[in-house]
């Protein structure tokens, strides 16, 4: 007995007194679409974080966060992640690494930098809303392929903690963060974070490596001895690697009609499992497909 | 470099001109609770999960879901998960167990019952509500220790699916699951699922051995052989076991004033880590203490 709720089997609305239109797939519109709906990841943004179980791929987000991205790469080129770890792992929260050899060089980066929680609404800053109301931001929808809030009072938007996006770990203060230490969100989203906590990414790949890892037990998740961390190998930026040891991936652009067409079957799901359809869609549940690109 | 947001730190709203009131953390503001304030565990509506890693408790939901949570508690009576496993591990989805030996006897339980997706909202059904704005229901909030909500026009009531819910899979048919597979949400709330299935408890403790189980890289998260698959040692009700062997539990009651002042502290975060108060609750963020009882 399976619960079939997850195949995402999906349906056009039926017209009143017509046969009713075929019901399509998640998968069966995402391959229906066309390849200019699809953008490349840019590979001098995005990360390869290297498990013994496997890679992680982070896609950054520049356009929000572009002091910070700027600081991770700069680590990153100085080899401070190689050796670095998985020193904490909350349920229901997040998964964060950082470099516990506290001598290691940052290389040209600095340790802290100026917090980088949201940023002006410009006239070409993208977004594609949602419909549906959300709990915590007045207008919610996609951004340069992120999660993201706005407030069209205060004129700001920022990027929202959903499920694997990457935040800056960081201490009291606002502006004691740097990206020397990183985290990736593991359940259910904690909204409470939004423009609290600088994010620079999301993980587009090999997010179950980052939440089966066993969870800690001290304080927050951090483990009680180095022992029990999870070794990072390595990690690198992909554009520094030759184009053989690279994963080309492409996500489907938010502005595309096929994401749209994605966004109106997740907020009603047609297929015969579904008895009632939601009507509604939570941005944290709203799927954003990224898919190794085709040659 | 810690992220200290976990520590749930919070504080009361200062007045203007005053002395900031002291902030109390959540673990304080717990602390300071009345022994009234707490409800215990009914150990016959309490399932025992045993795994290799530890034990998974599960409180039954039977005012939701009566006959399913009967049905049950037959089954585990029946000794019909002795031996079950966990045979799918979907990523930001759900974990799910069953039995997979197909002649295994179900007692005198039923293997398919008449779905409990929702119930009449009838005077005497509790609901705590949360005073923000939830993108799928028109009142959510906490009934009989779980997280509900309710639709005024049509007086139906229904659990929701937050991380942790654990609820029953079944076929395409709305009356085709019975109780002899379970799952428990491992991700991001997904609750376009509300109301097509029926969701019969909780995990009250023990979330993090479900959780972290290796994701299957079969369809839907499915195993692709019984290998993969983690076994069930044996499921029990509390009620069941003497008394030396059972964990006494008891949750703070959603109707306290301790509770109340919980709510108002998550929706405004006040210690000094959080730079920006959210205002606001999601249902699926709410935390419902559940501690051990103090003979």
């Amino acid at each position: 007995m399976r619960m079939a709720g997850a195949l995402l089997a999906i349906g056009a609305l039926a017209l009143t007194g017509a046969a009713p239109a075929p019901v399509r797939t998640m998968g069966e519109i995402v391959a229906a679409s066309k390849p200019a709906e699809w953008r490349r990841l840019d590979p001098t943004q995005t990360l390869y974080l290297d498990l013994a179980t496997g890679r992680v791929i982070i896609e950054l987000a520049p356009g929000y966060a572009p002091r910070h991205v700027a600081n991770i790469v700069t680590l990153v080129r100085a080899g401070y992640f190689d050796g670095a770890a998985i020193i904490r792992s909350q349920d229901n929260y997040v998964v964060q690494w950082g470099q516990p050899d506290a001598k290691r060089s940052l290389g040209a980066a600095k340790r802290t930098l100026k917090a980088e929680f949201e940023r002006a609404m410009t006239a070409d800053l993208p977004m594609d809303r949602l419909p549906d109301p959300d709990t915590y931001a007045p207008v919610v929808g996609f951004s340069q392929g992120f999660p993201a809030a706005q407030d069209p009072v205060s004129h700001k938007a920022w990027l929202v903690h959903c499920y694997g996006m990457v935040g800056v770990g960081r201490d009291e203060g606002a502006d004691t963060g740097g990206g020397t230490e990183l985290y990736a969100v593991n359940g259910q989203s904690p909204r409470q974070l939004d423009r609290n906590v600088t994010l620079v990414g999301r993980v587009v790949q090999g997010m179950e490596l980052l939440s089966v890892i066993r969870r800690g037990t001290g304080d927050l998740g951090f483990y009680k001895t180095p022992t029990e961390a999870t070794p990072i190998r390595k990690v690198r930026i992909a554009a520094d690697l030759p184009p053989s040891e690279r994963v080309e991936l492409e996500a489907l652009r938010t502005d595309s009609a096929t994401f749209r067409t994605l966004v109106e079957a997740r907020r009603n799901r047609r297929d015969p499992w579904f008895k009632v359809p939601a009507g509604r869609l939570d941005i944290c549940s709203t799927p954003l497909p990224i898919r190794v690109r085709n040659h």
